[in-house]
């Protein structure tokens, strides 16, 4: 069990790291300046736990940490527990879900090493809406793939509100960054196996459901709500494939959209 | 082109369709209790004068209305032309989007006369909230679904934000509620001619992929995330399928499993 501490004070320094909780997760005083991981809420906490970020501390309602009990068993973390008027004032809100837990970042995976145990993988350009891309995972987690490469203009998917609307499956799915010149970038998940389906609306491409990717070692590359894939990703793709869309309707959540395409690609095959 | 007139005063009595929005689309002096339909924004404002809904007037700054004025042509409707400042003070706060219109309700169509035309429909059970049922709408449009059926528990598809997350296709995926014993309403789907699915997370259902569905006459019953469907909901179903979901992985959004089964359905054999 996780060593349980009463906080009485909002200022208690102990739970510095809760402080101000709206800006906290891009506090430049954080290493690598991107702050800490943030996990709201006992699903998404519980998820922290069982990922690979060093857990630093909780801090809840005594409701809420019970709930935790059996999670906390064995690990070595301060719980901090509290009234729910307390951590109002220290997280500078007020926290309808009554617990929170926070965790150093860890290192990325090299992408050849994400790649070699993976079957499906999403790569992303341009997808620097949070809330899309925490989507965007949750979906990832759900449907099966097995990680998620972030290319050139993506947000950050361990920021607060990512991890949220991931419901906390940002800490499960494996991603990291592709570096390099764009889209060359593509070219390890092409000599890692993969044929690259980029994922567009255009009407020449190949209709999703006809393209015969079930069960394929596939990296799925997706853009942007709006501006979509750049010509250039596009044109490194080994595949083009399309939902075909009703008249009139221009496109799908970048998340939605990723849904389908997850599910044509690994949903027949598994489970 | 609709009657362009200028609007000085926040308080001028044209405008009072849109005074206090956040609370316009609930007001009890509207026929039926609730409210009139009110379309944000340019791309939206298209959709609701491109729908059966009677337009009532626009409101807007003269850019906004500008871009709009090829869609206004024929369209005999004030258009009150003002500044974001009154706009800001008459609506309640400040609207990005720049333009407002705002229809009366119109009776929705039988579920006889919904379904003689239809191929694929939705049949929605407790989807509650304004959000998931606005992308439910916007999902079902862009993938070719030709209505959708409210039984029990549904939020109303006009609420304005319903509207908003729908990028407006509310206004144009027919819809009507199921009215009678639930859920006996279901046999009106069946007497038209659908085999009706439910959607289930029950590892007993069939996998999607496999159950064959598209191209059929289907009714896809949804219920809400989190309860899902009703065991009365899921016992009145011809079939029964899911969504192969990754261990440890609850669900996914409503509005989302419903595009992954709306794209089973109908995405393969079309466009």
């Amino acid at each position: 069990m996780a060593i349980l501490t009463t906080v009485e004070h909002p200022d208690d320094p102990r739970i510095d790291d809760y402080r101000d909780l709206t800006t906290a997760d891009r506090r430049p005083d954080r290493p690598g300046g991107r702050g800490l991981v943030i996990a709201e809420g006992v699903v998404v906490v519980r998820r922290l736990l069982d990922s690979p970020y060093p857990v630093r501390s909780l801090l809840g309602v005594p409701r809420r940490l019970d709930e935790l009990a059996a999670d906390l068993d064995g690990v070595e973390v301060p719980a901090y527990s509290t009234d729910a008027d307390t951590m109002a004032r220290a997280v500078g809100f007020h926290l309808n879900r009554g617990v929170l837990a926070v965790a150093d970042r860890a290192a990325p995976p090299d992408p050849e090493a994400l790649l070699a145990g993976a079957r499906t993988v999403a790569v992303c350009e341009g997808v620097g809406d949070h809330e899309n891309l925490g989507a965007l995972f949750r979906n990832a987690a759900a449907l099966g793939v097995d990680g998620i490469l972030l290319g050139p203009g993506c947000s950050d998917p361990l920021y607060r509100r990512s991890v949220r609307v991931s419901m906390g499956h940002v800490l499960r799915v494996p991603f990291t960054g592709l570096e390099g010149a764009w889209p060359d970038a593509l070219d390890v998940v092409r000599r890692a196996g993969f044929t690259v389906a980029a994922l567009t609306p255009d009407a020449r491409a190949e209709p999703l459901a006809a393209a015969g990717l079930a069960g394929e070692r596939v990296a799925l590359l997706l853009g942007a709500e709006g501006p979509g894939l750049s010509d250039e990703a596009l044109a490194a793709a080994d595949r083009r494939v399309r939902i075909p869309m009703a008249s009139g309707v221009d496109s799908l959540n970048v998340a939605t959209a990723a849904a389908v395409a997850f599910h044509a690609v690994t949903g027949g095959g598994r489970a």
